[in-house]
């Protein structure tokens, strides 16, 4: 795995616990092997959380170099007063022009890939932020339809993709349609294969209802949405089974027939995922022009700034990121 | 753990794998330390898919004896032509006779507790069987209204209630109500209490919508239906919290902090377990005046009589119903 460039991470909310996990991935390069990374953010807010070294640098291109004896870190407009576990709108404003700048230098090359720390949500909104989160926000600087993009989960035995995200129960049967379904698998069939560098990637769809619908006696979407659409997937060439029904396809032995699990569901993605890899799971975006992940958590606000965040997700996302980039590399 | 008496093993569809996993299950009881159990099924379903010791017993009290010799079994009516993965009419009144004796062995006392094998709904339908499934007809048998029993996955690390299970995804909402809620907390309050020994059970009761509705935005139910749920039950002194995020309710941390999660649908309960505890997954009936449990899988004929079918839940399922009979005994 090699990647020329270092690895841009945007620190997230600067009351939140990504300054700190991010300088605790940081205190871990070398046993978990990491490739050379610069943080994108506010120095105060890690300062406020950790005392080891932080060297500012101008450009991505100084951060390989200074690694191994600091955490290299380009400076934004600062936050305001820093104080853990307190959000506030100055806080927010600086987790978006971090997210901006980090996208930017990765979108120009001078980073390998994209890591993005947890932001707060309720106060990007007040600052006028219009996106969902920051997937959406990041698709749009790329140039890509949030259609077009699709967020996975990934941990070290399962890759999960949820259909459907932040919908109430009672809105997921009206959003799950026929296109819904063959957009996302086309996305994600082409990322296993670009990101991953799986040849021919295998994907499982699972049912909506329980026993993925038995026939149509539990509900009527496998039959009437999910199985057309793996029908047409199959046709276009696609490798693809389902419906599934979700409550049977997340064992070890399950997991091994297939390279990702399209999941109707918010939590049928989330909950296997987070059952089984809860302090590794990476979320990805696939779909774009740069490789972008992240740490599959919040900001954790009730115990930033404590020491007890842990920082598993953040080195995972790291260092997958690197590995994706990797495989693009080699593929280009 | 003792037992006084054997536990009852109903085979379930003689054309499943229920007959193979109990022989296996036999086979197993040194290395699994079983308590001595009996089959109730006819001796020509075994026969057909395995070459060990069956021998016939009238009544459970030979069954300890024998035990370590040969596999005892009280025979049913015969099933006619046992074909392994071709279930049939025949076979499915063998299924209902083994069970009807099992739960009346287990009921007059003369077993310690009931085990039941999987069936074929489908040709139990057939054949007039008129219940959901082996559950409802145990319950009935008991003089137990379906309404007060509860069906509980456990396994080593968790246990799961699925407050609805074969439910379509659409009619989930409409069927979670408050009472429901109270009335399934309370029978896995007293079932953890009677048959698990916890002398102040913990219970998690997870939302319906993604993040637990987030306060409203993504759904209602939390603050409709299941905050209320819960707080009449805290008011009635029974241990309980919710509606928590149900993605992140299932990693080893969080399981550490109760002893049942109740999940407003069924794969929210299904999922974690059967991705955790795939091969030792065990169903159990809560508010029965009987101990019964059951491996939680189907009659997978698709691979019986060939040698493949996984005995660990059926080993599972004798263990726990021994232990929670022992626990009962203990408490009388």
């Amino acid at each position: 795995m090699t990647i020329a460039e270092p690895l841009a991470l945007a620190l997230g909310d600067p009351a939140g616990i990504g300054p700190e996990i991010a300088a605790r991935a940081w205190e871990m390069r070398d046993d978990e092997r990491l490739p050379p990374f610069f943080a994108v953010g506010d120095a105060r807010a890690i300062a406020a959380v950790w005392g080891g070294p932080v060297e500012r640098i101008a450009d991505p291109a100084e951060a390989a170099a200074l690694f191994r004896h600091a955490l290299p870190l380009i400076q934004v407009e600062d936050a305001g007063e820093i104080l853990p576990g307190k959000p506030n709108l100055a806080g927010a404003r600086c987790a978006l022009d971090s997210l901006e700048l980090a996208v930017g230098l990765t979108r120009s090359g001078a980073a390998a890939a994209l890591v993005t720390g947890p932001v707060a949500k309720a106060q990007l909104y007040d600052i006028g932020f219009v996106h969902p989160g920051q997937t959406e926000f990041v698709a749009e600087r790329c140039g890509v339809s949030a259609t077009n993009v699709a967020m996975m989960l990934a941990g070290p035995t399962l890759r999960t993709v949820p259909l459907t995200v932040h919908v109430p129960w009672a809105a997921v049967s009206e959003r799950l349609t026929i296109d819904l379904i063959i957009a996302r698998a086309r996305v994600v069939e082409r990322g296993l294969a670009r990101d991953f560098a799986i040849a021919r990637p295998r994907l499982a769809v699972a049912g909506l209802n329980p026993h993925a619908g038995e026939n149509g006696a539990l509900g009527r979407e496998e039959l009437d949405v999910i199985a057309p659409a793996v029908e047409r997937l199959r046709e276009e060439g696609i490798d693809v089974v389902g419906p599934l029904a979700a409550d049977t396809m997340f064992h070890a032995r399950a997991r091994a027939a297939y390279d990702a699990a399209l999941c109707p569901a918010h939590d049928q993605a989330l909950i296997p995922i987070k059952t089984l890899h809860f302090d590794e799971g990476v979320n990805l975006t696939l779909g774009l022009p740069i490789v972008r992940t992240a740490p599959d958590h919040g900001t954790a606000f009730g115990i930033a700034g404590q020491g007890q965040a842990h920082p598993g997700a953040t080195v995972a996302a790291l260092r997958l990121a690197a590995q994706c980039a990797a495989n693009r590399a080699r593929a280009s």
